[in-house]
């Protein structure tokens, strides 16, 4: 196969500029390793402030993305324009239908419209990528797609965001609270004008929804995932945490077991001795548990330009090479409804902090409460006492159901003297 | 495609019995992945004891493993005999020129034939396959030829051997001497009854000769790694590694420059807060430096039954899927020869233990030839005194070039006060 690979670009933001970049500059090293070459044919995007900062010699510039569909000269279309509908999804669904390979960063799109993208590129005997979409740098799809394809996958978590990740090492490592290091974040360009993709785990969520699917062989379901941000996650959980022998990380955690498939996406606390815990500022990691492989971790950059372009031609790579898997691990035909185990039936462990005022007899009353529940407590931690002042009085469930804990924490607020709403965090062992 | 691939398996330790049972017990799932039957029609093993435990019904048994190759309903051989030449290599070699493909896992052979045997796999438009000869359970040829593809790699280093890594590991944490922790080990089958490819430095080094062809596109050349192994690392050197904030860890590392390509394994000091300072026990690790993702570590089971069987089936799942990537990364006629750093022009920072008689003015002789060799010395550390005892005596030199460090030693050891080979270990900073 010596025929070029003709590809066109639709976005030239960060992502697209560095794709753009690599496609040209280490051209002659893509065509030696994938036997052909590849050439960047078009380009398309409405703002013109980038076309002289590129290297766009001989590259056809297009002010609509859909153009690029009706150019007979670009076998793959390149979607880096992002949004989960409007224009960024309308290019997908028409490119695929047209015949034309798609690659794309956008998770937002995958979590909500992959199942139907996946039946289209399918059924059309064509390629859409999506490696960008997860954990940027990191080959994450390519290795549970690929590399564990042998593997029955019983459980994948990770950190899957780095503005969120950024923020809890920042606030681990100076003390400081939740908004003034999000301010900072924002200053030096780790957080958007608008974090709340970032910090309330939506992006999180994306990704964790699209390695489900992967992992499991079952449809992408975003709907499914239970989804808390770290707004409210404090300087003193962090300093409990840290006594505790914890790490507080945002994680995305997807399992399955009888009862069906748990996605969950909240800030979690991790043993400090944990690989995971260990994975700080804008790093991400991904965990896959095979019943081969046992555990195996996946480490780097999962955002900025580079890192993500490097996904994105690794997928432009893969189309040129043939190669030929279903986009989400199975064909989308065989793709199966595996029930959602409800937030309310996961069990594990919580960190559960409250603020009590100090008078006699006071944790009488919680002791009751949790008793009334069947919920029973690992451990306490009160740090000194304040007599008629409000003070933090930390408890530690183990292997409890979410629903006791809740229906407890909810009787337990109610009480005249707890006066603040407890801040729950759960634990993870691994 | 829904035409069974057929697959043949010579060699049925440990791991071809596991490879084995995973064909047989997940064919649904691999047919589901694939897009068509992966189908185990014959296995080749001269020991006839394996025949009542594993899962053989209607597999036809060859004693010859060479049988495979005339056998018509075999498309792919999978080598699982071992050892870098003999019947391995002639079984690889007479069925890639039969147009079959090959699965293997023998990281010697591919080490040491790995050239030749790419470029008949290519002449004959079939797959050699290898991603079970390194890291057993981590997809990493993979992560690397295809998930970087558009990388430019600077460096590839980790932790390869888990046998090493587990005595290392056991070391520290009892402070016991290395042949009693390897005694312990083999006891526990950790370790082989002959343990000297692993704790020498040989299996590390055919893995670190694969890593460098794949990473930076050149000609295998297992004779150009320099090879130290673990053997003469004491528990002292353990303690004072821990007092200066590092670990020790068995690397195997290759990097590429101007001045050509340096691959090297030996014992290594890491900082303690290193993400592979944390790769603990029989696990392995792998990082490799992109030119876009930077850094990215791949974590997990390096050995063992399951771990090795599952990157055996990656690779015959590839096949199914007709996937077509050149063997090392790029065409076998375009990997470059490109010139061997010798180890003595490598620069880095030292460790050095000296076992000195504890005179007055001994230092001063010691002092007296670093500064005639331009070696300076960062740090030295010495634990209380012992007068005309012999003690042990800590430097540590910081960039210096290896060929000074030695032609300063050799001088030093020389010295009438210096009573043991001084013990060198290099320091690693990432």
């Amino acid at each position: 196969m010596s025929e070029a690979l003709r590809v066109g670009v639709a976005g030239l933001g960060t992502v697209g500029g560095g794709t753009v970049k690599e496609l040209v500059e280490n051209a002659a090293l893509l065509e030696s390793r994938c036997g052909r070459p590849i050439k960047l044919v078009a380009v398309a995007e409405m703002n013109r402030d980038r076309q002289a900062v590129l290297p766009l010699d001989g590259v056809t510039w297009y002010d609509d993305a859909l153009a690029l569909i009706d150019a007979d000269d670009v076998d793959v279309v390149v979607e880096l324009i992002g949004g989960s509908g409007g224009i960024a999804k309308k290019l997908c669904e028409v490119a695929l239908n047209a015949g034309k390979h798609v690659v794309t960063a956008n998770k937002a799109l995958i979590a909500h419209h992959g199942n139907a993208l996946a039946e289209i590129a399918e059924e059309k005997g064509v390629t859409l990528g999506y490696e960008a979409a997860v954990a940027g740098g990191i080959p994450i799809i390519k290795a549970i797609r690929e590399g564990l394809v042998g593997n029955g996958i019983a459980r994948v978590y990770g950190i899957f965001n780095g503005t969120s990740n950024y923020i809890l090492t920042t606030m681990r490592e100076t003390g400081r609270e939740f908004g003034d290091v999000l301010k900072e974040a924002q200053k030096l360009g780790y957080a958007e004008a608008d974090p709340s993709f970032d910090v309330d785990g939506v992006d999180t969520a994306h990704k964790l929804a699209i390695l489900t699917s992967v992992a499991f062989g079952c449809r992408l379901d975003f709907d499914a995932v239970h989804v808390e941000g770290i707004r409210h996650v404090s300087a003193l959980d962090i300093q409990f945490a840290d006594e505790l022998g914890y790490r507080i990380k945002l994680l995305g955690v997807t399992c399955i077991g009888d009862a069906g498939v748990e996605q969950r996406v909240h800030p979690c606390m991790v043993p400090a001795d944990a690989a995971i815990a260990k994975v700080e500022g804008v790093f991400n990691a991904v965990v896959a548990d095979g019943n081969l492989t046992d555990a195996t971790m996946y480490v780097g950059r999962g955002a900025g330009e580079k890192p993500t372009a490097s996904a994105v031609v690794s997928d432009i790579a893969d189309i040129a090479r043939g190669r030929n898997v279903p986009t989400l691990g199975v064909p989308a035909a065989d793709l199966t409804d595996i029930p959602t185990v409800p937030m309310e039936r996961h069990r594990g462990a919580f960190y559960v902090r409250l603020t009590l005022l100090d008078l006699p007899g006071v944790f009488a009353d919680v002791a009751a409460i949790l008793r009334d529940h069947a919920v029973s407590m690992e451990s306490l931690l009160q740090h000194g006492r304040a007599p008629n002042e409000a003070v933090p009085v930390v408890m530690i469930f183990h292997e409890t159901d979410e629903a006791s804990v809740s229906a407890a924490l909810s009787k337990i607020e109610s009480l005249d003297t707890v006066v603040e709403p407890p801040r729950v965090i759960r634990i993870e062992q691994f």
